[in-house]
């Protein structure tokens, strides 16, 4: 693997959760392999989850880490081949990508959407630019439209948590949120479930439809109750307006999840990417209840995190 | 020890003090301790000797650290349980507490009084909160009320520079200062001495009384000459008013320490935390001179931390 | 070697070049020597390439590195000597500088001209407090006047880049910009090019003349086309007045470097620092053609920086 930016960048769904669940029983068995190898994690956006379980994964592979939040301890990006650089930004990416790959053997980068300009956020520019100036792998920690690493790690828990013969049934729910949030975490959870063995549903107030780029082949229903009957799991997340972009058409609370809802479920586990407004989402009842995985799946970031790494370190 | 922050923690300070001399003279020698350990250290305030101590003693026992300016590379953390989080806090310490459980060996967090609401500083919220929820030992690295590695290795600090029979004479001096400071490290250093084998005596105007609940037991003399006479070691340090919340109630330049003040006292060593507002707190010639214990104490932060962290170690 | 903030302060160039040559072929040859080391980098200003090479540096020599942005996670240093601490300053560098002494072996540190006062950004105040109290070797990672770091990396590439028997013209020529940057990196290239053995010469429009205390020796050519006639190397880069300190008394667009202009030349290469403003300093046609060395340069920060601190390391 040379690259990690979407889950079209994975030969085999299966083989590679079989390599993370092989990581997290034994993770410091490959520690030989990132011996003088550095991993370089850029951030343009804070991180809380994604900053300490990719580090931990480099380490645990005997990787050198190195830290550079260039919003803060560097400086602006010009991301437009042929600019004329008269303006704010310091630093053309051709330039910033090439001298990192001088320095590192991955580079992970986190670029959130502006949530400003639909095109531009969903031409995934600063990553594709990355990958286009980089001469070594790169390996999104969330871009603007897909979150990998995330839904990587919930691909892991709902198998740790799913042995039964048939497909679970797995819901997407939206949730309310008071802030115009990115479609990543939401897209990237609909591509790879639609690339696994799950039955896969999508709820959430009208408006609030996803690109069909990425949930093609997910059934859809605005309904919320009539959608989670008989759910295995749901995964509740809030995004913003895709077609209206980036503008918030629902603020309607009774989309929170809580374990009323939650009775017409077939005793779903409950799913969250974190970090979950709490009582605005999902009910502290849910979140802290017998059922919630959350903390499985923070868990599980560091495997997915691991798996990738180390896949792309045996590659190279 | 699973947890440390106070001298509540510690069972045996004697004990404690011996460690990190040991440590002191052999800093490498538990370096497989920590293999494949990960320190996490949350900063929600800036450090100098705090960050750069406690990392490199991690370091010497061989873990991992991980550093998170929370304030800075994360986001607000909500502290309140049950809140609804509709406002401008983006994650429950709750979560985000028990996901660093995830990633890390030991949690430890900085977090200074917002020195608006003695009620809320005075409950150590936040350090609490992180007590309740991370799975994992916590460890101050300064709340809002106290700063026991500090203390700490000023305790380690008096020893090495006391070899009589006799009780030392300890006296806290005040010091003017232009900002409303905390009195962590005041209250800190109080109830260590307290449980040490020392004669105390804090000094300050009046209206500077620290809470009962730190100081009790100490002798508290308003006349800093007198306070002074005799001393066997001086630290000073100022706060603000701990009565009417953080209130600056003097002002007055003559609670500076000088050598001309020191001539009342057994030739005394003087001590100081650092970042010290020198010529406002401490005149340059005592800091500057034979007496001045202050690089001694910060060199010493490295070996409270190490011995911290290698009875937390010993203790999983 | 115990200090490297200048040119001056070594003692054989072609020494350092080879060595930095040879660690370039076997980076990790001595990843002994750092062993229980630590290096403090401590920055007061952004960085990309210094901070990444200097601390992979630090790691291929087997040292800990630890990563201080003072400017950010600190607090604003008091530099003058005899300060009353009544203002904004919270510690005196005296301080900083003697405590990061007692947790790291060598310190480096960052710390950009402020470009509003001449006397006081050319007596490297800064780096020169630094030095004053350190009680470790300290390593400029660029001050206010010079960035050695990266003219020994430049005479690096130079040395890669030249076989024959006779000297290379080297041009360093001024180039536009719409901010007012400092001399450092023209001050710095220039003192080691007269040091080194290579024909030099500088353009720049008139008003642009740097301190004749790095540049006496050096061939002074107004006119940009004179002056690449049959040159060999070529350095781009801005700076603004050293004598109307500051200021930018040029905003002639013809004296960004193309190919046409390069035609005079003996086919040079073309060299610049990084970070680079596309089409405004250099066309992209130059920093993208065959002769552009910059990620060459780059490169070599690494190995200019890991024999500055195998030097150190070996002396101490």
């Amino acid at each position: 693997m040379k690259i990690f930016t979407s889950v079209n960048d994975v030969t085999n769904i299966d083989e590679m959760v079989n390599e993370a669940l092989m990581l997290k029983k034994d993770p410091y068995a490959f520690s030989h392999l990132g011996k003088n190898k550095t991993l370089g994690m850029v951030f343009l956006n804070p991180s809380l989850r994604t900053r300490l379980s990719t580090q931990k994964a480099g380490m645990n592979l005997g990787m050198n880490t190195i830290v550079l939040n260039m919003d803060k301890e560097g400086w602006a990006l010009e991301m437009n081949d042929g600019a004329v650089m008269n303006g704010s930004s310091v630093e053309h990416v051709r330039d910033a990508a090439a001298v990192l790959s001088q320095y590192c053997d991955i580079i992970a980068i986190r670029c959130f959407a502006h949530m400003k300009n639909k095109e531009e956020d969903y031409s995934e520019k600063i990553i594709n630019q990355f990958k286009k100036y980089s001469t070594v792998p790169v390996v999104s920690m969330e871009g603007s439209t897909l979150h990998p690493l995330q839904s990587f790690a919930d691909v892991i828990t709902i198998r740790e948590n799913w042995n039964k013969k048939q497909k679970p049934k797995v819901v997407l729910t939206w949730a309310p949120h008071i802030k115009p949030i990115a479609q990543a975490v939401a897209n990237s959870f609909s591509e790879w479930m639609l690339k696994t063995d799950v039955d896969f549903t999508i709820t959430h107030p009208e408006g609030y439809e996803l690109s069909e780029a990425f949930t093609k082949g997910a059934k859809i229903v605005y309904d919320q109750q009539e959608a989670l009957k008989d759910a295995d799991f749901v995964y509740v997340k809030n995004w913003s307006c895709y077609t209206d972009y980036a503008k918030i058409a629902c603020t309607d609370s009774s989309w929170m999840l809580t374990n009323k809802k939650l009775e017409v479920t077939n005793n779903a586990k409950v799913m969250h990417c974190l970090p979950v407004r709490r009582n605005l989402e999902v009910s502290d009842e849910v979140l802290d209840g017998a059922n919630s995985l959350i903390l499985q799946q923070a868990s599980n970031r560091l495997f997915s995190a691991q798996a990738v790494l180390k896949k792309i370190l045996e590659t190279k």
